[in-house]
């Protein structure tokens, strides 16, 4: 498995890893149960607190354990894992451990209760900030609370969907910096 | 201008267009107001109704129109059109008309009053569906009422920000529908 040297990334700055849109893994503790779910459906919110909502829908076995516990860790998986994300989409916690059929390794979180994916490129640390669209959309609105990230490379490969079983792969990187007025950077 | 051969999607399908987090144009008209911004905020809700929440914070000019109006549309742009992008979200509606000075090319949509982009991929038609989010977030839930996407490619080379002036380009596309469960396609 990859060892990534990780580090510590200001959590206002997380844009720069789900802005784009990647498919991510997230993983959840309640009392003596985790799971981990394949997810596509998150915005950022508000850089300052650091806000992401999510739609996790009720038919997950995660949903609970998110919305007892009032936390998660959003992690990003990089393309090389990409059989892993659909296969850890395509089964349940209620039927299966995922950490032992998929060989997950982990690592503590600092700040929630829930596990740091460690293959994963990015780790953002998120407690739950407005459950108030739960009932109605599976919509919580987390704040992300501590991110780690691969000190390199800068920009992941990372998997984003498209429905149908089709992904896209990231592709190249531009930089439009010269283009921006200074207060829209 | 690239000219497009549009046909009708489903409303339930425009996850394959939004899913992977490209940056959209959102254009919008009020009364005798109409403008368009660039915005990276959103996500797929739900499929039926179609539903899709985006952040429009209160310091653009779309925010009023779209919130007065209660419509927009969602269109999305291709590679091609970086530089337009980032120009279009760097001035502001309040000062310029920027349908005038980017010479946007537009089509009156079937259902709302705002304009569809021509030169873009795919023109998603937007009804406010839930303004409940709005004054705590800027959080906008519209309902998909109407897709007219271009019949090829059929996959478009879309653009992503990280922030900081840099823009990822969509990559590859890879199936792994053989991996997916049935019911999860």
């Amino acid at each position: 498995m990859r060892k990534w040297k990780k580090k510590d990334l200001p959590v206002a700055e997380i844009r720069r890893y789900l802005e784009p849109g990647p498919v991510v893994l997230v993983s959840s503790r309640w009392k003596e149960q985790a799971n981990v779910m394949t997810m596509g459906w998150h915005t950022v919110m508000e850089f300052s607190p650091s806000l992401v909502g999510c739609v996790i829908a009720g038919g997950n076995y995660s949903h609970d354990l998110i919305r007892r516990s009032g936390e998660c860790v959003i992690n990003i998986p990089t393309a090389d894992m990409l059989d892993l994300v659909v296969d850890i989409g395509n089964c349940s916690g209620a039927q299966v451990d995922k950490f032992e059929r998929f060989g997950l390794q982990t690592a503590p979180a600092e700040q929630v209760g829930a596990p740091l994916l460690a293959q994963c490129h990015a780790n953002l640390e998120c407690r739950l900030y407005d459950k108030s669209l739960i009932g109605k959309y599976d919509f919580f609105i987390f704040e992300v609370v501590k991110a780690h990230v691969a000190a390199r490379p800068k920009t992941p490969r990372t998997v984003h969907y498209t429905g149908a079983g089709v992904f896209m792969i990231s592709g190249q990187t531009l930089s439009r910096r010269r283009r921006f007025r200074a207060d829209m950077l």
